[in-house]
């Protein structure tokens, strides 16, 4: 326990560091906290999050935040990033990640929620300003919620294939994805819309390329069969270890999702992926003339599309790390 | 009745023509005729199918060919190409056009299934070689399976959209499409899976660009919900008009689709259009290099995407029209 858990509920046992790179093992430190939810667009009045921290007390904080399947346990889902010459160094940073909040009724949480519960950790972590805020995905747009609600609380932002707002395609597709997880529910097979759903979702994360790649070897009954196991396995296993309503209430939060770029005006560094079908770059290269304050565009070329950020470690350490270090310099917008 | 009437079922009556210009109705005759399914992939000796027949009887034959949820009416879902100085004019051609075969079990139909009962239609009606197949989407597939297995009976092949299998990213969004169904009708609400999956093919339909185009404006919230509306209401208004196992015996069929295209050796006209995300213009591309006999690709520009065949009456016409009048030359593959 260090001096800030006399403001937190009782913080949950430190566990080993997953990816322990030569011996080292940075300390990581699990907590929860319950947030005041004031000014947020909750009925609860308060709300449990969970947070973790990794890596040297004092130093430069990172808020480090994936997509909406994502948790905060950011040293096992994104383990390739961090440690010494990799992106997130936790002998240099320390990496703050949390829970997603979201409600159990499935009603959507709004990005600006979880902005605001951010703001609440910080608070209550003693942290006033982080050094870098880095999000993929969904947690690309909650940053852009944090800068815009929170702009002297952040010295600069990375978004990592998160938009301002939904592209309308990407919202039909989710749409549909919610539609089949109510109609799993009310039929008494939330599991089965829970697979389906993801299995939807995984059409939109890979782009066409990529399933073209992997599955034109063989007759079209071959193909179809292997494409059918592929999605089967892939729905299940996210079936066994998400909840139905988590999931509805953060996928209506990304189609709800609306920032301002004007208010955006802390240092921005976007982040494209040039086969990313979900938030294409047209879309960040048009936000990048429109965020407030000095923003950058960086194209990264991948076969993974939306899923680049998880699957590409090798270009995505070197990118972050000559961000992190200030060694991009940013173009005047 | 004409002539061949002796060898069919007792032919539909004869509807009125739906889009007459200038006063003039061609004659349009309905009909149908019990198939022998000998040669095909079908548990059932024989099934029901029905026909159109539009224009001058004894004129050259154009085979004319929608998508799954096409039917024999090319004169009410394709009206705007039908007439004088149109694509396909009823003084010059005799227009012929099925309703699809399916499985009343939901399993697919093979596109050569199609094909096979094409060409026993054809005999039955004593016509002993069409001057044109003109296919879109399925009817493109159906095209190049009948080119494939009768050469001696087709003259041109015009495949509109249709590829020689599917792309690996459609066959994954018709698989969701098809539990989607499968969830609906296992759980007593069939007309629901139908709307859903309905909903799901329109966001492979069209492209992302129309999305946003017509969805990008007012606020998220308005946003959602504008294409909530907009995605139900196409969805319900085609439950109630298609058959359940009617849509998972077709969309399997597109699955299960393949053809050698070096088994394709007439005249044969492709057409891709460039936001085709369904049938990318890439891949009908490097059809148009393996086809066996001449082929030339003709590219499309259209917002419409997979459906630009239905909404681009005026572009589609006006290259239909030259291609049938011969004034399009081959590149010789």
């Amino acid at each position: 326990m260090n001096s800030f858990s006399t403001q937190l509920s009782p913080a949950g046992r430190p566990r080993p560091w997953s990816s322990v790179a030569a011996g080292m093992s940075p300390p990581v430190e699990d907590g929860r906290m319950v947030v005041m939810t004031r000014g947020m667009s909750l009925d609860e009045e308060r709300v449990m999050l969970r947070y973790r921290l990794i890596g040297r007390a004092g130093a430069p904080v990172l808020i480090t935040l994936g997509g909406i399947s994502a948790d905060r346990c950011v040293d096992q889902w994104w383990s390739d990033f961090i440690g010494p010459s990799r992106a997130f160094d936790p002998d240099r940073y320390r990496l703050l990640s949390v829970d997603w909040i979201s409600r159990t009724d499935g009603r959507a949480v709004q990005t600006g929620d979880q902005a605001i519960a951010l703001a609440r950790v910080l608070d209550a972590l003693g942290i006033e300003r982080v050094h870098d805020f880095i999000g993929a995905s969904y947690g690309a747009m909650v940053g852009l919620a944090f800068a815009a609600e929170f702009p002297q609380r952040i010295g600069r932002l990375i978004a990592i294939s998160g938009p301002h707002q939904a592209h309308p395609i990407s919202t039909a597709r989710r749409i549909v994805q919610r539609e089949i997880l109510r109609l799993g529910a009310e039929r008494d097979v939330p599991e089965r819309g829970l697979a389906l759903a993801r299995a939807l979702a995984l059409t939109t994360y890979r782009p066409p390329a990529l399933f073209e790649q992997r599955f034109n070897q063989g007759s079209a009954r071959e193909r179809l069969d292997a494409l059918q196991g592929y999605l089967r396995h892939v729905g299940v296993s996210f079936a066994g270890r998400f909840d139905l309503a988590r999931y509805l209430s953060l996928s209506e939060s990304m189609d709800l999702h609306q920032v301002d770029p004007q208010r955006v005006r802390c240092l921005t560094h976007l982040v494209a992926v040039d086969s990313d079908e979900l938030v294409p770059p047209s879309q960040l290269e048009a936000l990048a003339g429109e965020i407030g304050g000095r923003a950058r565009l960086h194209r990264v070329r991948s076969v993974y599309g939306h899923d680049a950020f998880l699957k590409e470690p090798e270009a995505f350490n070197r990118l972050l790390s000559r961000i992190i270090a200030g060694e991009v310099c940013h173009a005047v917008a």
